[in-house]
């Protein structure tokens, strides 16, 4: 079949609306119209050439909501007419990391996904002329039909919106299993979250789910306050405000340091001054932001014997297939917002906008609807 | 009242032997007697003049066992006769700390433990000139008759040899309770220890007591395989026998890195090795060595966001004053040995001896017995 998509045709260039050829779902594969799907700083990092890993031309995309419309050979869980969204972290429930209970970093794919293909090692995109084109993260959403494995698809309740359910693709699960899956926040917790974009935001709404006391936002911008505020905020920092030492700020404003800190910000001295402002004996700082190539974080190891402890997160330690389902449901029941943060919507012939709105920092999320 | 210690007069120079003076216990303290008592490479750091925060004239030694000679008025859990252990992480069961599960970093009496001197402000020890002498760490086990805290003393069983269980005081308890309180290894787990010395080496039969299925010791000296073979290790590596990438080595031994890795070296290049090794996902490491004033750790954040933690831990998360009598159990029930790494014992008067032998590479543990 025929589909229109945007497509990366190489580092560092706007991405250009085309026909593209799709070929149907092979062996345990599903055929999938997307709905709306949103766009993901980790997008624009391999649109600009950032990213040493990215491959060209590719269809970008891995926010995103959608329905099945038709299954390959050997797929059990899903049918024509579910409702799904992509999964760029799968859940196959068989390998080695799914069976672990401490990860969800599935591995039955992970070989293929990486150079942009299905399992089988081809792709089902291609130019019109036939030159085969890439998918991206296992998702592609930034097409209007895509092929994916079962495995990395979660079915989820028909009646929830995709333009703005596409946004628990990332950065909803992202921010808020970030709370609940890696750090187990307690009730009565105290946190600080570096960087108040479309994952902080989610991180602090996670937080207020948690039942957290003090929810301190650090951010260099006090235009981000408001929208902070109104998903559970407690106290805002702003560093360039902050009058000698952050860190001492922070643990002064947190009475002894925060229980669990997150860098929602990639910046690798950030994600320093987030284990430092973490609580001495039992503090955990948790990174979600992606730093620029080579980057390297540091510290005294004092920092950790004396009790801190340093992790990360991907895709908010949620098993999609298990875990997206039920944040739909939280964003349903009204446990979740997700309306404000989905700032503005657009076709896909203006996704490039959505890109430039990004960079303008004008918007938290721009959505694509199809 | 006069007693015999070991006296660090200045940063660099040997132990002086000679007499002392010792106030008796005031409100809450305890008057012990030293039976006998490790010297312990912490110790070494202080006498040489590499620790900043070291302090003279001291009496150091913080690895000890005796018997309470007298208790000072307050003093409720313990008696004349009572065989205890001194700790230098005490345990008052009253501080946030003490009532936070997650910590061991008991805080009551950090600042004036940190200063050398009793809760009370002043230190009990002097010169026969009147000068007074410091205490260290809040232990001076270097003392025949020493005064502490009774929230810093283990009572033990009656039937346990001093001149074994003063190791339980500070390296048996590091090394075991790293695995058991802060790894929480599991049964069947893969381990990596780095070190094998008088920490590693306890770090490894932890890991035997916990019922790992491999456990990898990693030190450039060949001279230690016996003695970490005899407790438990399964394999060994010698850096400077690997070709190529020493994490890439050590995690194709342990089948995609070790659950659990320990650094007992204190090297912050080691640390690193110690976090990549570690297995993707899940994998944690753990801290116990003592760095360099001023060194840093550092690694690739990507390294903890795909699942690696990295931790550290004091005292081995243990509790004192409820853990150290369990350890000695431990030893008494023969589910742990010590014995085999007390490799010299001293007089006090050859007390020199024990830090040569130290430098010297030849002894485990050496210890005092008065």
């Amino acid at each position: 079949m025929r589909t229109r998509a945007a497509v990366a045709l190489e580092a560092g260039k706007p991405l250009e609306v085309m026909e593209v050829n799709l070929e149907g779902p092979k062996e345990g594969e599903v055929l999938v119209e997307i709905k709306a799907t949103g766009i993901c700083h980790t997008d624009d990092f391999t649109r600009s050439g950032a990213d040493p890993e990215g491959m060209f031309p590719a269809i970008l995309g891995h926010e995103g909501a959608g329905v099945v419309l038709e299954v390959g050979p050997g797929v059990k869980m899903l049918k024509p007419g579910d409702h799904v969204i992509p999964l760029y972290t799968p859940e196959c429930r068989e390998c080695e990391y799914c069976l672990n209970p401490k990860t969800n970093l599935c591995q039955a794919i992970r070989t293929t996904q990486g150079k942009g293909v299905m399992p089988d090692g081809t792709s089902r995109f291609s130019m019109l002329d036939g030159t085969p084109i890439l998918h991206y993260m296992g998702c592609s959403t930034f097409a209007n039909h895509t092929v994916m494995p079962e495995i990395a698809l979660a079915k989820v309740r028909p009646d929830a919106p995709f333009d703005k359910i596409c946004y628990i693709g990332c950065g909803v699960t992202t921010g808020i299993g970030a709370v609940i899956n890696t750090a187990k926040a307690e009730i009565g917790s105290r946190g600080i979250v570096f960087g108040l974009g479309g994952i902080g935001l989610n991180v602090i709404q996670g937080l207020r789910l948690a039942g957290a006391d003090q929810i301190v936002g650090v951010d260099l911008n006090p235009a981000k306050v408001e929208m902070a505020t109104r998903f559970g905020m407690t106290d805002f920092v702003n560093p360039s405000e902050v009058e000698g030492d952050l860190v001492a700020h922070l643990v002064e404003l947190t009475g002894g340091g925060a229980d669990y800190t997150f860098d929602a910000t990639g910046n690798v001295q950030v994600m320093r001054t987030a284990l430092e402002a973490a609580h001495k004996g039992w503090g955990e700082s948790i990174i979600i932001g992606v730093a620029p190539a080579g980057a390297e974080i540091s510290t005294r190891p004092f920092q950790l014997v004396t009790g801190r402890v340093w992790r990360g997160t991907a895709f908010g330690g949620a098993r999609g297939r298990t875990d997206v389902p039920k944040i739909v449901d939280w964003y349903m029941d009204g446990k979740i917002e997700i309306d404000p943060m989905i700032t503005h919507t657009l076709s896909l012939e203006d996704i490039n906008k959505g890109f430039d709105l990004m960079h303008a920092g004008e918007s938290i999320r721009a959505v694509v609807v199809y």
